[in-house]
């Protein structure tokens, strides 16, 4: 069967992507990380979700190099969220869920585009020919 | 404090958007549907699940509008299961996530982008003012 060569299961690097940030709070913490929320109690806040959780989600996208910790008082010791260059290499994938979601589920956060002072209104272009990359571009 | 204003928790349309889809199996689903996989069989090779589970996320893919069955054989009855338009603009937030894993986590499925022949390089860009759309061009 063809796909068994195209889709080697679980090792394509979609699966493996999803095995760190495919779970609602995770890509939720890299947002609201990423947006500039940076303390343990603003996350809980902001995320939604119970301090066990965070805790959990937050030693995992450490664990995998997305999030890092940033000591901002020594006595006692208080740590600042950040995310690393490999998380804010998400912010695609979150910008795309968001106009998704606003798109389908009605608004949310307004990230507001620093060229045009306009909300973003982000699109997909290949960064090798420059032209617009939707669903009907590409062939796999 | 400011946040409450701009982060009514689990009410931002990100978060009900993750209700959605934010769970590995669902975006890989999609991800296979949006690539061509349409048959229960070659999903749940492709994806790499149980068929307990697949059949389960796949339903729910239906009740959200993502999916939709379509018939193509009679007797016995056969279904194949196609992407809707909703669905269908789930491609970016996809790319997007499988060149993060690509990037971090090794090669993967390669899109080929028609205009340029060559793989796919997902970028960014603003279809208000046509600027790239990175996470230092927004505020919030």
């Amino acid at each position: 069967m063809v796909l068994h060569r195209d889709y080697p299961g679980q090792e394509c690097s979609a699966a493996r992507a999803l095995e760190v940030v495919g779970e609602r709070w995770t890509l939720l913490i890299v947002r609201d990380v990423l947006l500039g929320v940076h303390r343990f109690d603003q996350l809980a806040e902001t995320v939604g979700t119970t301090r066990a959780m965070l805790a959990r989600r937050l030693s995992a996208l450490i664990a995998d190099g997305i999030v890092e910790k940033r000591r901002y008082q020594t006595n006692p010791e208080r740590f600042e969220y950040h995310a690393t260059d490999k998380g804010r290499e998400l912010f695609g994938v979150i910008a795309m869920l968001m106009q998704w979601g606003e798109r389908h589920y009605g608004p949310g956060r307004v990230l507001v585009h620093n060229s045009c002072s306009q909300p973003i209104d982000p699109q997909l272009s290949c960064g090798c020919c420059g032209q617009p990359a939707r669903l009907d571009d590409v062939s796999r």
